[in-house]
């Protein structure tokens, strides 16, 4: 059974990464830059995105697609009461989110209309990192309470990513955080990674963070109009 | 494909559910009373577990596995440096423990000396859920940090566990974390559940955990020597 599991695994996955390759065609050809978004449960996911649309509001057109496990609609309507169109796909228990879902996603959102589509991917740092699903980023989320030995322990999620946010560093006082020995398991990993020590409630480092994305629209937008 | 790919889930938990079923029947007839720990990443599973054995030192053997998704020994071997058993299972990217590795690990403790069996699960609220692995009783370790959200988006790792641990209650002062809407939330899931606030760093709360567990030890021992 081990070996029929196996093949299983390795069909779904073809399917998948040919879904995602489709959507990312999709969505450079219609300028929209898109962003995958992967942490633990509580990392910080929502709050990021929130103030992120917080700061970018009035600058660029955003839309969230929201990944949670369970019929829950806590974080999509928190992005709508700011005024963004969102998603919300109910994975049905799954524990990340595939091309397949980000497709049909898709076809709710006026997706022509953004210049920026966040996706929300399921609190798990480990199967997300398996499944591509057709954006032009990966981001990692990890907050100081999770600990310094996370690179240690989780190793494929801080492989392939593009950059890597450091949340809740407002909390650094009151833990036994070692900056440098996380950095140093994630340098091993991705040397060079782009990060950001960032903190959603003192706003810490959060303007480098909003450069970065600004940047990475204005280049991705100048090179597909070239 | 999806239907295939229901049929072999379906053969996988079916078969993981009979070996569970042996392996509790196993650690029954030798007397060993045994718990799975199940939490996000970060949520202080392996620091409950060393304060655990600290705490209970003396009072009964020990012994612990370790389920990690990479091949580390970090947290193994925090446990044998307090001179108690430990096994560490990789599980080779795999998001959750399940019965056959816990069947294997047991082939490498003495199992029988044995009063207690602790297992730390993978870091993740998702899949754990969903796979016995053959011991007498569930944990999960929520920590404050993650939020108080967590019982309305990750609904089935509350569904059928046995205590609930709310882990780094020192940090509640620097944290908007509603403590009676994460409580409502998992009353909902598993009514009138046993619950301990406990804090690793201040050992608050952690003396009730102790309590509860040693008298889960001593009952477990009085029912199968009637």
């Amino acid at each position: 059974m081990a070996t029929e599991k196996v093949q299983v695994v390795e069909k779904i996955l073809d399917a998948n990464d040919q879904v995602a390759s489709q959507t990312q065609t999709l969505l450079t050809g219609s300028g929209v830059f898109s962003i995958n978004i992967m942490a633990s449960p509580g990392a910080g996911k929502t709050s990021v995105i929130l103030k992120t649309i917080e700061k970018l509001s009035g600058k660029m057109r955003i839309g969230v697609i929201e990944g949670d496990t369970a019929p829950v609609t806590i974080d999509a309507d928190k992005v709508m009461a700011m005024g963004m169109p969102a998603v919300q796909i109910n994975t049905g228990g799954q524990c990340h989110l595939d091309a397949m879902m980000i497709d049909r996603a898709l076809k709710h959102i006026d997706y022509k209309a953004l210049d920026l589509i966040i996706v929300e991917n399921v609190g798990n740092l480990i199967c997300p990192a398996a499944f591509k699903i057709g954006t032009h980023a990966n981001v990692v989320i990890s907050s100081v309470p999770e600990g310094d030995d996370k690179p240690y322990k989780y190793t494929n999620i801080y492989r392939g990513i593009d950059v890597l946010l450091i949340n809740k560093i407002d909390l650094l006082p009151y833990l036994d955080f070692r900056m440098d020995y996380f950095q140093q398991g994630v340098e091993i990993l991705n040397p060079g990674l782009t990060t950001f020590k960032v903190s959603c409630k003192t706003e810490e480092g959060f303007d480098q963070w909003i450069h970065w994305l600004s940047q990475q629209v204005d280049e991705f937008k100048n090179r597909i109009h070239a």
